[in-house]
């Protein structure tokens, strides 16, 4: 049996972006390998390995849903967050391997972040000697991947952040009474996302007064100066601090006494925003709030960048063409041609360059503890332009669910 | 001097739609009384008392600049919390009837909900004795004021909770570890909001599996079978909770050990959902998740409901007409003449039968704990519908500003 078949997993954290690129991944492999059957992992690699596929194949030959799964967020096909053997040796490959030569799979495709772009260069070089491509296509809402101008995902929750803080912004202003809103954005080791919340300044639109990063150190007393800076101008003063804002020495300001680990050894964290508001209440004595905006900011489909999501679409079906080239290992990735009119390309970087990486805001691009500069506000503004309109019923969005499309 | 203006003040809360509500009462004001000034409480009746008004009468003639203040959240004049003294006699009042004398007021609109009644109830007589009218116009996301079948605001909270709820289910979905997701909805006494999220069930979406209303005894043994229950279906399990629900001796489950009251003697509540998680981990031992949707669920502009702003300029408007017949002391209200097709017609209820009352979920909409009847749902349906467009500037919503408007 000729290995021609294509499998598309996902995996890591949803994002509103990451079945765009599925979306694409279908389109192109209908056009591009019309005499093949495209599968799909439930639940990523975890799937392949307990013989859970889906066959996509006349879903890729749909447009209408094509369309539908476009704009809904979350995973359509599952996710995991599995981290393959180190060993190249464990019996796990032989049986990814065995799976593949089942179903006949030429081609893999796997949407994700850093994680999963350890899978990728883990199993690409196995997956060569068999003669068989293993392409990762990004995904985070971090945009904390090396290798590429950004990440699907990213535009998307940087439109919802940044119109949240604005809206917020407007809320806190309404009374005269002093106090403190403090917003949490997610990005434990990167602020890219919590730099969105600026992006209402290039417009003139009320946001956050102030604005935390992780990779600027954290100082109390810095922090608690500029808080009363925004106080001797009006009584409400709002902040944006990423989850991931750490002191000096490296420790997270949210970290609690209940440190907990990921199955990649990453430190769960909750709580930067109420650090903060019981340190200003207990400083300042004022009114305080913490908000985490918590899941919507990476599955609010409803506020769509139609940059984010027409890239999205892009960047999947560019995979299938350069599988269509033969090449494996690779991560596909934008390249930013020009910032006036913005332009990106399409390019690939090796998977291995990508993996357990993180991409935190260039030091060029950072501004003194509770500002974000102009700079790095220009760099994100174009991925949050354009609206998508949403198949809507009754007022309410409509969703792809994986068992109303597939018998 | 004949006491022919108008003045307008917002109060309470601030909604996504008080603005819309603001922008008809100019409308009306522009129309109904060309010859007089129409002038704005800064933060409501704390403004008057300390003479800070401003005049919108050019505003009041400019469509564009009200299609702007109509989809803009927050209270464009500012807000207040301000409770007038229970004492007829208490020289406040004379102070207001001094005001309204210097600025040649004839009509009074305020618009808030069961305290800003409380406002218009005690200034109504006072002022009716110099032949001032007082009227109230209703707003709350909380939809739980007496006399009305439903409030400005509610509407496009219900979509917005609505939306991400299912957006949350979404997410949450993606995953086959055991999880449990609770997310916290704002209302302390009436389950209005969170009834809610039930709302993707009518058109098939996913939403929370198990929704809380306060007005439903909430028991910890009772949860986890529920819980479990949907675990043994699937597994993850989302819930949505009001911060309001209380035990059967009426202790609200959230409630910590540091109760505050605000001004208006309400106890302050954070944590529903975080008692909630902390109960299910240390019982099922399962990963669990918090979200408190907070302000958003009150500002989030981007998501308003076309049904709710076009009503909220609507009851604005007909408070005008009402003014220009000459009634006082009243609060306008919605009368609903029928489902199918949703009709309202705009009446009006004296304001004392509102001030400082709270209309609960009536016992015959009510369904066994974590169920939402689907009386409920289909009362609450047709506020949600339709969408509104925003203006927009690079991706971002364009908000009302009364400092750009007025030099």
């Amino acid at each position: 049996m000729k290995q021609n078949n294509l499998l598309v997993g996902q995996s890591g954290g949803p994002t509103c972006a990451i079945n765009a690129t599925l979306a694409g991944i279908l389109q192109g492999a209908a056009r591009e390998f019309p005499q093949s059957r495209i599968y799909g992992m439930l639940h990523g690699i975890v799937g392949v390995l307990e013989d859970r596929l889906t066959d996509l194949t006349e879903l890729s030959r749909n447009p209408k849903t094509l369309d539908l799964l476009r704009v809904t967020p979350a995973a359509a096909l599952g996710s995991c967050r599995h981290r393959l053997n180190s060993d190249p040796a464990h019996p796990d490959y032989d049986l990814l391997l065995e799976r593949f030569r089942q179903y006949g799979i030429g081609t893999v495709f796997y949407i994700g972040g850093n994680d999963s772009m350890d899978t990728v260069a883990k199993l690409a070089p196995r997956a060569a000697r068999e003669g068989i491509c293993v392409l990762g296509v990004p995904k985070t809402i971090d945009n904390d991947l090396t290798g590429t101008d950004h990440t699907p995902g990213f535009g998307s929750a940087a439109k919802y952040v940044a119109t949240s803080l604005s809206e917020i912004a407007c809320d806190c202003a309404v009374y005269q009474t002093r106090a403190v809103t403090v917003t949490e954005v997610m990005g434990r080791d990167a602020g890219w996302l919590t730099a969105a919340a600026g992006l209402p300044r290039l417009i003139g639109e009320p946001t956050a007064d102030l604005i935390y990063l992780p990779e600027t150190p954290f100082r109390f007393e810095s922090f608690l100066e500029e808080v009363e800076n925004v106080f001797s101008q009006k009584p409400s003063v709002t902040v944006a601090v990423s989850e991931g804002i750490r002191f000096a020495d490296g420790t997270y300001v949210g970290a609690d006494n209940r440190q907990r680990m990921d199955a990649f050894g990453h430190v769960q964290l909750a709580g930067a925003a109420n650090v903060l508001t019981d340190f200003l209440s207990c400083r300042l004595g004022c009114k305080t709030r913490g908000i985490e905006l918590n899941l919507p900011q990476r599955c609010a489909a409803h506020l769509l960048s139609e940059t984010d999501i027409s890239e999205a679409v892009r960047i999947g079906q560019a995979a299938v063409a350069v599988a269509r080239a033969g090449q494996s290992g690779q991560m596909l990735s934008f390249r930013r041609v020009s910032d006036i009119p913005y332009t990106v390309e399409i390019d690939t970087v090796p998977a291995e360059q990508v993996a357990n990486r993180v991409r935190a805001v260039p030091e060029e691009w950072l501004a003194p503890a509770g500002e974000v500069s102009p700079q790095l506000l220009m760099q994100i503004a174009p991925l949050i332009r354009g609206e998508v309109s949403l198949p809507r019923k009754d007022g309410l969005p409509v969703h792809f669910l994986l068992e109303r499309e597939i018998k």
